[in-house]
């Protein structure tokens, strides 16, 4: 049926996730899935999880009344604790807000500062959640190609004068996944850090570190965060339990100056009054009796043991030269350039086949919404390594590899 | 600090929701609050709910994963089946999108109509939750006086008429709670509900009918929804957890056309992707155990006798002929007339001697963002009888008549 009523110009313009699209082609019998992001639930802490429950029983009234649109308390003051080492101290409770996953973050952040036709500057490639929210406020996007070490400085700084000039005023916002990038597995190089923040602070752009992977490097050194070298300057930092934890949960923190935080409240009021607590009360919990840390030790070994298995069965089944990755040091993602390959219609291929995977161009922002020149996201595939099974690795991957032109 | 970043033009006018000032005045030692509209912590169902936890071990490795944005299917099920007699029959799931609060609802339908300077109809008085999700949208509203039966249909159809006039379109929703109105008690008077949507229909102007206190109805007879009377057609209607089961939860959900759901739904992958799935889980667990209907049986009673004490309370404290109020039939709320007391400084007097209420003038949008005539808030009071206990009851409305002028 035709809409009889008249839409907003932000609806009239939205369009559906073009991923969720892919996901659903992707639900079939015997499918082996490398496609959607997801944690490997064989290793959700659902017990530990589970028996938090007791906490709705000892502190009912509380637990289960209105909360506060800042964040339950005790989780609050759980978070800033155990923030400190990444931000380079505990942030105040007037510096954070737990949001409901941090795709709230982006659209709570995204409301305070742009305007429709605005311009945002993504990573190429990019997390697409991040594009599908921003893209419902109505941004545009100037896009920063990336290499194994994150964004190219000279193309950042390029872009970023190209903004002034262009627009004649900055960008409203700097989004970046610094810690294993969906979909590429990059870190931004410790070295490229400070450089991004001085370019962004010169040019006056706010930053979105975007974390949810950091915890989870199961090789290599930390490295350190922007806020912390900007000292929590011009930076908001957004952390999440949906991939350390259980996504279910939806619980995810933002990290910034009390004024920027202060304005996101004040928005998220009016969004969904505070984040379940329910949820966050069972996250604190879960904290509190110090199942996080123990948790994270064991899934960062699980997770390399299949990163692994991705990396072997990729070398094993692609042909030599075929593809080209960089095994990753964490985080949830391989990343295949295959040279001279549509990887949409490989997709469409490998699905024949039995295995899926998200091809590149979804991570990338159409040119008709992208300032200045656009980046072709065809040559390129995710693989989400977390998800599927040791054996189910091997097979889909040489799925894969019999489904290439 | 002032902040450094140029903000969005919304942002920009997002100011504190008036009521969490006054909130904040309330936390004394010693305090009787009406003032929140909070359910009695005292008879949330904490038990059989934390129990209900047992869901989390029973099917962890879906209910701890990403869910469908639409909702958790098994939720979405028992709410289609449990809405039929409101809503004439089982809505559809494409019908329906489970929501993170039912402010959750204002915000997304809000966002699929509402662009900046747009004009929302609302009634006068209404709830500040609503005003303050349209206001960050930009709305401007066009209010229609109410009396105990709700809207008036004579100035509902002038507003009408005017935006027509004056705005040369239909204003872009129509936002009413039909049942126990927060501020008012009042429910839109059964034969003024099918002339509501034919003003509605005529004028071209989707209805929002928010109704999370229905279900509390302790006296007289269910009136029709006007979803019901409408067939679905043109009206979005709201359901919500927080009042009939705790607000805790945050789980609500919106029924309307598959058109518009579907777009809120699209808007909803960018704001949260998913209400979480802990909560979802746990509260359709708690419908299939049979507890919902139990525990409203007993809230309804519980409920009746905090109205009936209020009445009492306020008949004995209330000089005879200073205040003039209809005794709700279900609900949280009395709404006081006060005629030649401003309620603002009467709430400051009252707070002094230790009672706690809502002044009239926060259920009113201001007369800078009020298309067409305002409506005065001044003389009224809202006073919540849920949440204080009955001897409570007693003496605040003791302390409120010594604070009148």
């Amino acid at each position: 049926m035709t809409f009889p009523y008249a839409l907003s110009r932000s609806a009239e313009k939205a369009r559906p996730s073009p991923i969720r699209e892919l996901y659903a082609m992707t639900r079939r019998p015997g499918m082996i899935s490398f496609a959607g992001g997801l944690p490997d639930p064989g290793i959700f802490p659902i017990a530990e999880f589970a028996e938090c429950a007791e906490v709705l029983t000892r502190l009912g009234r509380e637990v289960l009344q209105y909360g506060a649109t800042e964040g339950y308390p005790p989780l609050v003051e759980a978070l800033c604790r155990w923030m400190a080492p990444r931000l380079g101290r505990a942030p105040t409770p007037a510096e954070l807000v737990v949001t409901t996953g941090s795709q709230q973050v982006v659209d709570l952040l995204g409301r305070v500062l742009v305007d429709p036709g605005d311009v945002v500057v993504v990573e190429a490639p990019t997390y697409p959640g991040a594009l599908h929210t921003l893209r419902n406020l109505g941004a545009r996007f100037a896009v920063v190609p990336c290499d194994e070490g994150g964004m190219l400085l000279d193309r950042l700084a390029e872009v970023l004068e190209r903004c002034r000039h262009e627009q004649g005023r900055p960008p409203k916002l700097l989004y970046t996944i610094v810690n294993f990038s969906n979909p590429s597995g990059a870190c931004l190089a410790a070295d490229r850090r400070p450089a991004v923040l001085e370019l962004a602070r010169r040019h006056g752009v706010p930053v979105l570190e975007d974390d949810p992977y950091g915890e989870l490097r199961f090789r290599g050194e930390a490295l350190p965060s922007l806020y912390r070298l900007a000292g929590g300057e011009g930076v908001v930092w957004a952390g999440s339990f949906s991939k350390v934890l259980a996504p279910g949960v939806r619980v995810a923190w933002a990290v910034g100056e009390a004024e920027i935080i202060r304005r996101m409240v004040l928005l998220k009021q009016g969004v969904d009054l505070c984040t379940p607590v329910v949820s966050q009360a069972m996250a604190a919990e879960y904290c509190r009796r110090g199942h996080l840390e123990r948790h994270l030790a064991k899934i960062r070994v699980h997770y390399a043991g299949k990163a692994a298995a991705m990396s072997a069965a990729l070398a094993a089944a692609l042909p030599p030269g075929r593809a080209a990755w960089h095994d990753p040091e964490g985080g949830f993602f391989f990343w295949l350039r295959l040279d001279g390959t549509d990887t949409r219609s490989l997709f469409e291929r490998a699905v024949e086949r039995g295995v899926a995977f998200l091809p590149g161009p979804a991570f990338f922002p159409d040119p008709a919404e992208t300032v200045g020149a656009a980046v072709d996201g065809a040559p390129f595939a995710r693989l989400c390594f977390t998800f599927a099974e040791p054996d189910e690795i091997v097979e889909g991957c040489r799925r894969l590899a019999a489904a290439l032109p």
